[in-house]
Parts: structure tokens; C-alpha cells; sequence
């Protein structure tokens, strides 16, 4: 345990702790959050497959959709399990440092670190969600240059499970923007 | 730790003041950069349209393409003017103020404003990006789907357009996400 090397500096350690514990619990919950939405952002797109038949020009043509086969859905699985693993790393450390009874953010690079990581994993979910949304949105509206039917009848659940995962991914870069901003104001007040 | 905040601050002061000068004169290059970025942003996309005709089964079907028919290009043209539009005031007021010798920011509260709303732009240009890139990629590579041709063939140029525009709002992106990242230095340090 560290004991207070300066004695003018105890009094400020003592009300830090206290504003640092509650924060560290606000951490916590967040980080959860984030592990959560992730993971359910990975698993909802990971088991978005369907087959069933469309019907083009009167040809009946046998249509299979699978995540993997777009690359903006594989962006999102790949990007959803790197937010899972960061959001699990974060919150096992700030979960050791609360038992620890210490600070969970213990230096400003520390801070620095955590804001990059954040900051970083936030646009990439942005932009991962925002690929995905495109390709759905195509899918769902049909493609305007030709008339060709909405993908989204046929493959009804493939949509859905789709949708839900961009839903997820979307909330779960909005908790990492809400995480780097907490960091900015740790930055900012110490 | 903290030792003598008192005793430091002019000597800061000083140094803060040169400091500021300096890094105003980069934000003003950036922000103009942000402008030209964002405004070749703009302007690729909404130049790009291209009638051609597509061959599918034998049947030559006339396409026409133009960035109004897909909800992402429109969504690009939209957030690439509101971040020309917000770097434009960004610039002037920077430059009004290096005029009058005063500091870009003023105070923190400012400081926070401008943060806010280049991380909000930032996120806004990193999904616009993505979900124009999502759109452009299905229609290089075809659909998967079924056996549709490549799009990108018959609409050589309508494509290049599309993707330079993305380019510049990608590279928007990260310019302003450098933006945020200068505001929270001056968070962090003041």
C-alpha cells in the first residue's frame, strides 16, 4: 500500500479517493456495457445466415446469405471482437485495481493510453456500423440503378439479425465516445 | 507530485503565450486543410453521375447512375458541407483572433465547445466514409447474391468519382480527429 510520502499532499490524496472510487465504479459499469453490447454486436452478426429462393425476370434463383459474405459484415465482426477483447482487458484491470483499492487511471500516460484506445476503437465501431448500414440499406431498399427485387423479403431473418448486430454496434461505439470523453475530463482535471 | 503551482504559473504564462502562437498558426493551416478537404470532398460527389447500359441475361438494360440515389452518397454530401462549413467558421474565427493577437481559445469552456463538435464532425465523416465505401465496394465486386455483373465496368467514371470523393472525407476525418486530439493537449495542459 502507498503510504503519503508528503503530509501537505494527504488531505487532497483523501478527497481524490473518494471522487476516484465512485468514477471507478461509473468505469466499471461502462466497461460491462461495452463488453455486452459487443459481444452481443459479434454474436448476432456471426449467426446471420439464411437461404431461400428469389425470383428474377421469372427465373427462380436459390439466394444464401451469410455475414461472411460481405466485407462491410465481416468489418463488423472483426472490429466487434476487438472491442470485446479491449472493453474485457479494461474492465478486469479496473476491476484488480478497485479490489487493489487503488486508482484505476494511475498516471496521465496511463490517461493518454486509455484515450487513444478508446478513442480509436469508438471510430472504428462508427465505421464499422455506418459500412454495414450502407450495404443493408441497399439491400433492404433494392439497388436503384436496376429494378431488381428487395433482398430483404426472401431473407427475412438474415435482415434482422443484421440489423440488431448494426443496432448493438452503433450503442456500443457510442459508450467508447462517452469512455473517451471521461478520459478527456480525467485528463483535463489532473 | 504537485510543488509550488504558485511560484511556476508566470514563467508558464510566458511560455504558455509562445506557445499558443505557434500552435495557432498550425490550427489555421489545419483548419484550412480541413476546408479544401472537405469541400473536394463535396464536390467530387455531387459531380458524379454516368449514364451507360449494363448487359444482364442477354437483356441491355440503360443504367444511369448518380450519388442522389444512394442514401449514403447523399449522406456524404451532406456531412462533408456541414464540416466545410463548420472548418470555414473554425478558420475565420482562428483567423480573426490571430489578428487581434488573442489566443484561438479563450477559455476552457471554448476549448470543450470546439472539441465537441470536432469529435461529433470526426465520428460523423468516419460513418459517412464507411457507409459510401460499403455501398461502392458491393458494387465493384458484384453482388453476391446472385451472379450480377460488375457495376463499376459500364460506370468507369460515375466509380472514380465516388471513390476519390471518399478519400477526401476520410482524410477529412483524420484531420479533424487531430483537431480533437490538439483540443484535448490544450485541456490537458490548461
Amino acid at each position: 500500500m502507498m503510504s503519503g510520502p508528503l503530509v501537505e499532499t494527504r488531505s487532497s490524496q483523501r478527497k481524490g479517493s473518494v471522487v476516484l472510487r465512485r468514477s471507478d465504479l461509473g468505469h466499471l459499469v461502462h466497461r460491462l456495457l461495452c463488453v455486452l453490447t459487443s459481444v452481443a454486436a459479434l454474436s448476432f452478426m456471426i449467426t446471420a445466415k439464411e437461404a431461400s429462393t428469389i425470383s428474377i425476370y421469372g427465373f427462380q434463383l436459390p439466394v444464401y446469405s451469410k455475414w461472411s459474405f460481405s466485407h462491410s459484415f465481416e468489418y463488423v465482426v472483426v472490429i466487434s471482437a476487438a472491442v470485446a477483447a479491449h472493453s474485457l482487458l479494461q474492465l478486469l484491470i479496473s476491476a484488480s485495481s478497485l479490489l487493489r483499492k487503488s486508482p484505476v487511471i494511475l498516471s496521465r500516460n496511463h490517461a493518454w493510453l486509455i484515450f487513444a484506445a478508446d478513442q480509436a476503437f469508438a471510430y472504428a465501431m462508427a465505421s464499422a456500423a455506418s459500412a454495414a448500414t450502407g450495404v443493408t440499406n441497399l439491400n433492404r431498399t433494392g439497388i436503384r440503378h436496376t429494378a431488381l427485387p428487395n433482398f430483404c423479403k426472401p431473407l427475412h431473418s438474415f435482415c434482422d439479425h443484421v440489423a440488431i448486430s448494426i443496432a448493438f454496434t452503433f450503442f456500443s461505439c457510442i459508450l467508447l465516445a462517452a469512455s473517451a470523453v471521461q478520459d478527456v475530463i480525467w485528463l483535463s482535471n489532473n
